[in-house]
Parts: C-alpha cells; sequence; structure tokens
C-alpha cells in the first residue's frame, strides 16, 4: 500500500487507528482454547469484528515466536486472512529488526515476500546500526520502513535522549539523518510514543510530512488527544496503535463484540481529531 | 552454559572460534538441493566438520526467516542437534532483537525455552530501547544477552560513534550504562566489531572483564591479531566469530573437509595468542 492509498483508507474510514495484534495465547478468551488454532481463531475475530474502524493491523512477532513454529504458522494465517482484505488494511510486521546489509537483505525477504511466507506492508526497524541496515528493505516497492525514533517505554531515557554537543538528542538525529538517506515520506515512517505527547513539536519540526506509527495511547498511558494536538499533520500522518485495550478488553465470547465498541469508540474520537486538519 | 563453563571450554579446546551460521540456502552446496532439508543437512556437516576447533555456534535467524516456516524448521533441527553437544558448545541466537518488556518477555520464551521452540544459551540484543528492553532476557538462568555496542557495518558510525556533551560516545555509554542495570559479566556480553581493533583499547577500559563477541574478521575485514593484541583478558574475554571465511569455503562435495581446515588454521592462530594470556 502507498501513502497517497493510505491516506485514501484513512479518509475513507475516518479512522487512523491500527490495532495491535499482541495476541498473548496466555490472555486469549478460555473458550478459543478448543479450537485447533486458537491464536488464529482470536486473530480472526477480532479483524472482523474491528475492520470497519481500523485501518492498520500491527501484529508483533514475539507473541508469535514465543509460541515456536506453531506460533509462526498462526501468524502466517493471519496474515494470508488480512492479505484477502489488502484494500482495507495496512499490514505491520513489529519486529523491531535491523542488522548488517547482507542481513537485513534476508529479513527483508522474510517479511515483504512469498518466500518468507509473510507479505506484510510495513515492519518496524531499530536504527542502532545505521544506513545499511535499514536500505535493504525499501529495495521492496511500495514497503516501508517504520524507523524507532522515540519509543514508549522507560528505557527510551537510557539512550533516546542524550544530547551531542549541539544539543540535539539521539532521537532527534535518528529523524533527521534518517531522510538524508536516499528515503523519503512515500517509505519511511517513525515510531514515536505517545507517553511524551508534547516531543510531537519538537518531532513534527523535524520531520513534518511523515507518518508516524504511535504506541503507548490506553494501557501505556498516553493520551490520543495530546498526540493528535501536537502530531496530526495536513495528511493525517498518523497512526495511532492500540493493543491491549481492544483485544483484550474482555475475554468472555463476546470479546469481539467489546473490540468492536472499543474501536468504534477510538473511531469516533479520531474522526472529530480528522474534522479539524 | 555459564561463565566458568565457557571458559573452561576455551581452554579445553584452545580456541575462542565462533562459527556463523548464515546458511544461505542460495550459497550451500548445490550437491545437498536434494536432501529434504538442505540447510539443515549443512549445518550439520558443517557443525561435525568444525566442532573440534569451535567453542560456539551462532545461527543468523534472518538467512532462516527469509525460508519462512521450513527456514525455521531447520534452524529447529540445528539447535536440536547441537543441543546434543551442549557441553562443547556455547549456542548464540543472532536476532538482533529488543522491545518493551513484556514484549522482550515473549521473545525471550522464544529464544530460551522449550514452549519457543529453541534453547539458545545466549541472544544478541539492540540496545535503543534501553534497560526495560534488556533485562527480561537475564530473569532464565544462565542464559545470556549480548549487547551491540560497536557494530562492523559502515552504518555504525551514523549514530554508535556520537558523543555526548563529556566525549563520551554512545557506544561506551552503551557498555558503561548496561552494567549498571543489576547485569554482571555473568550474563551480559558486547558485539564488538572487529574492523576498527584499535578501539578495543576504550573498550576494555570500560568492560575490562566482559566477554566480547566479535563479528568482522574475514569477509568483513577485521584482523584476527589485532582484536586479540587489544581486546584479550586473562580469561579470554574474546568469541571471535567467522561466518562466510567458514562455511562458504568451498561448494565442492568437500565442502565441510575445506571448513573443517578453515576452522582449524583459526584454531591454530588463537591457541598460540591464549598461550601469552
Amino acid at each position: 500500500m502507498n501513502r497517497q492509498e493510505l491516506i485514501n483508507l484513512i479518509n475513507k474510514k475516518q479512522s487512523f487507528l491500527c490495532v495491535g495484534l499482541d495476541s498473548d495465547i496466555t490472555k486469549i478468551p478460555q473458550h478459543l482454547l478448543k479450537e485447533e488454532d486458537p491464536v488464529f481463531e482470536f486473530n480472526k475475530s477480532i479483524i472482523e469484528a474491528t475492520l470497519p474502524f481500523a485501518v492498520a493491523y500491527k501484529p508483533n512477532l514475539a507473541f508469535y515466536e514465543s509460541n515456536g513454529i506453531k506460533g509462526l504458522i498462526s501468524l502466517k494465517k493471519t496474515i494470508e486472512y488480512l492479505a484477502n482484505k489488502r484494500q482495507e488494511c495496512f499490514m505491520i510486521a513489529d519486529a523491531k529488526r535491523g542488522d548488517i546489509g547482507n542481513t537485513s537483505k534476508q529479513y527483508a525477504k522474510a517479511m515483504f515476500s512469498k518466500e518468507g511466507d509473510f507479505d506484510f506492508d510495513a515492519i518496524t526497524i531499530a536504527p542502532y546500526m545505521g544506513k545499511d541496515s535499514v536500505m535493504p528493505f525499501l529495495d521492496f516497492p511500495n514497503k516501508w520502513v517504520i524507523l524507532l525514533a522515540l519509543t514508549s517505554n522507560e528505557g527510551a531515557s537510557d539512550f533516546q535522549y542524550i544530547e551531542d554537543r549541539n544539543g540535539t538528542a539521539l532521537f532527534e538525529r535518528v529523524l533527521s539523518v534518517s531522510q538524508q538517506w536516499n528515503t523519503s515520506k512515500e517509505n519511511l515512517m517513525f515510531v514515536c510514543g505517545a507517553t511524551k505527547a508534547e516531543k510531537f513539536t519538537d518531532i513534527r519540526k523535524i520531520a513534518p510530512e511523515h507518518f508516524l506509527l504511535v504506541p503507548g495511547v490506553g494501557a501505556q498511558g498516553g493520551s490520543l488527544k495530546e498526540v493528535c494536538k501536537y502530531g496530526l499533520n495536513k495528511d493525517c500522518g498518523l497512526l495511532v496503535n492500540s493493543s491491549r485495550g481492544i483485544i483484550f478488553a474482555d475475554t468472555s465470547e463476546d470479546f469481539d463484540k467489546v473490540a468492536k465498541e472499543k474501536a468504534r469508540q477510538i473511531q469516533e474520537e479520531m474522526s472529530l481529531y480528522l474534522k479539524n486538519i
């Protein structure tokens, strides 16, 4: 999915909600455990319920890898299921990969090709290893890198806020340097956590047009209103993720209905903010 | 495998060689492609041939993930095969993972438990997300985190050398700050690339006792002699990796004999350096 198609989808659904499929098998509704592939059945129901209100899905690979090969088969089935709706949603591999060039090339093949069994639109990448760890992903047309800039966790302060001699914080350098790598707003997004919404002012100075993937709203304490106040741009420019707040809002047999209602509430709030851009 | 067992193994084999299993299916000997699982057959032969001369094996997960579920089954079989020799080698998942706490906990389960289908001794981690992205891995007894400090690729210069107001480079901060995280030389190593051997003097000032995993010798241009000159400590303190220089040294039916000879040559050189510590 390219940038214009994503913007069109946001306008059509009046939503920039990304649903995080952190589908922890120990947290899904008990009644699904009797199914042959409980995680896939769970994802399918969540997707069916939330698709009218969400523009993106973001499986977190850790929650599949932790179930071994079986978990990755659940993920493969989920991606195939989503691929049938690919005009309706943007598919993000939350994988936090990144390695030297010849290795990143293999990760790109893993996430962006049929040989790798997954066919995501985008992947999250850690920037520590620099340019050649990022570029191989962009050799795939219409695929995206979502580079970690400012994350939503406590450990973000260990390195991301460190300032150089000119007062530029590491996350600010990631935002600016990566734009010099023969990338563009057509294939590069940034992860910017919602827990420090006021930082979006600084972020928008450096990356006014890029899409930002925003985790941390909901369970991690970030405010959607604040994020939108400082982060929205004329094309929207945000994908705001909610995982636990939607998918585990209820664990009864009605979990999908409750997830739908939670997604609908967020979409409704988002539609108000979209009116003002 | 704990630190003392690793040191004992190094002393016994007079080697600190780590063989990188970057087992790219497009580069393995052609005659293996007729096997049911060519990558596993390749790994088995390489391990059999090099085990007398190597103390560690490091499958690079990208090269398995790029073959999809099938690739991960090859990896699972490789790890099970290695696990039968676990007194004889240290097993490293070269995975460059790292995410917020609840997600890193899942990655730890993926790499360090039977549920996750893999039972590695150690995993490589990118430090960008800080303390809570690292600690969940250390909840597993006798398992190790190998944190990226200074990598061997060109992109290392994009962020790792950036100095703060006091002249401390980011990689130096990673080395020092991570030692304050309730870690120890018993469960934390660092990745330090061989391509800038003189940097090992600075690294050893900050981390005199920790083991360092050193990629970049061989195909990437680093010198074993230089790395040892500046990097060895009284317990050895190094695991030097070679991937392509051993596993793809030959692609005929004699590939394993050539790999064995390459590993033997490196071990012989290493044994000389070990005499002087």
